[in-house]
């Protein structure tokens, strides 16, 4: 492969642009779907690059990357999941408890591989470039690399799950991480048996997509239209399902 | 173009894979490059599906995208920089601060669609599925809506950048936007001069590019491995910068 950066900037063909989205709207939260099989040590490198190449606030690279393979720790985190999903579908009643508990929320036992993503607030001192008035933008930079991976991962046809049901004062105990050190995304990665053409949660009617022109303003919030871009957006919306 | 929902998973190729990575390296946060060339519209409208399929905790959905365009309101957007950055200034000392000066932070008044990126944490109630112990989750979701976006409007060759040198509560008001919805990103896009092939800031010496070893862990926190995994992250890496 080439991978190698250009001299001169690329421009992108309509081609690679349909890839790109293609990639966007097939990319999945898995959490039923893992196979026990490994994922190959050169797709694990090139997901961390991907990452590791996400935009930062003041450049300063607050991530890093924990790796767990190890069947006893995976097993230990799983163990902090129940507990802690337990405690969480209690906060549900009735109809939606039920739904809840027929939910498959996470694959840590059947992943081969979970992916621990933090952030280092003390990364670059405690004065960062584009930080002094929102101190959470290396929180999102994090997240931005977690994005990226998750792409990556799936272009390369490797399912990954995010799973936030943890107390994370209890998964930093288990994994050493320090105090000061930001949990952001703990991740299943491995191969699946299939990659589902919808969201778990919008086929098993948790919640409905919504309807993106709704959440769409202008100039000032509240302000919506009905204009050429409003109709381009149904347009485009229409192509992704052609039946709804 | 064909974007419409497959019946069967994709299974992406090499060479869609080699595509993906290819918009991620080339990505760049845009300053001082944009033009006065308006966005097409069927770009913008691809963009915001693109974002509108990020990933969201409880499938909540909780963003919001206010487009701005009027020149007044982004001369005033830009005002709010001005002041902010005047502040930002003096949080630096000595060499940094010249460097600092220096610096294109930028490009409110040349790029001609600004775009803010807010968070509803309400928008689902108050009990989100998955949100119970790790409460940002949301604010985390719509950043994967902003890097989506940002990844679609590079293989679009459209420029963004991220700016976050604002008072929050400035901007609201600004925009009208309540008091209870969050704003997460404040985009500047538009069509550019050129890419860089480098991050501003590490091309102008602000900040290096940590090595991706040094932040990769294995089983607990602190434990770094030589093995065949960071032989293959400094190849990839070694592709990426054949001169380095």
């Amino acid at each position: 492969m080439t991978l190698s950066m250009p001299e001169v900037p690329i421009h992108f063909s309509i081609n690679a642009r349909e890839t790109l989205y293609k990639v966007i709207f097939n990319r999945r939260d898995v959490r039923g779907e893992f196979i026990n099989k490994p994922v190959d040590e050169d797709v694990l490198a090139r997901l961390l690059v991907a990452a590791h190449h996400a935009p930062s606030v003041g450049f300063m690279q607050p991530w890093n990357f924990l790796l767990i393979q190890d069947d006893d720790v995976r097993k230990s985190v799983h163990g902090l999941f129940v507990k802690a999903n337990e405690e969480a579908v209690e906060k549900f009643e009735g109809e939606k408890q039920t739904l809840y508990q027929s939910l498959k929320l996470e694959g840590l036992l059947t992943a081969p591989l979970h992916l621990c993503i933090t952030c280092d607030r003390d990364r670059a001192g405690p004065v960062v470039l584009g930080r002094t008035h929102m101190h959470d933008m290396d929180l999102y930079s994090t997240v931005c690399a977690v994005q990226n991976l998750w792409l990556a991962a799936r272009a390369e046809n490797i399912g990954v799950g995010w799973v936030s049901i943890f107390h994370e004062t209890e998964l930093k105990k288990l994994l050493k991480i320090p105090q000061d050190i930001h949990i952001i995304a703990y991740l299943t990665v491995g191969h699946v048996k299939t990659f589902h053409t919808q969201p778990d949660l919008e086929k098993k009617g948790w919640q409905k997509r919504l309807t993106l022109n709704d959440l769409v303003m202008h100039e000032e919030w509240g302000v919506h239209k009905n204009n050429d871009l409003s109709k381009l957006i149904d347009a485009e919306l229409e192509k992704l399902n052609p039946q709804s």
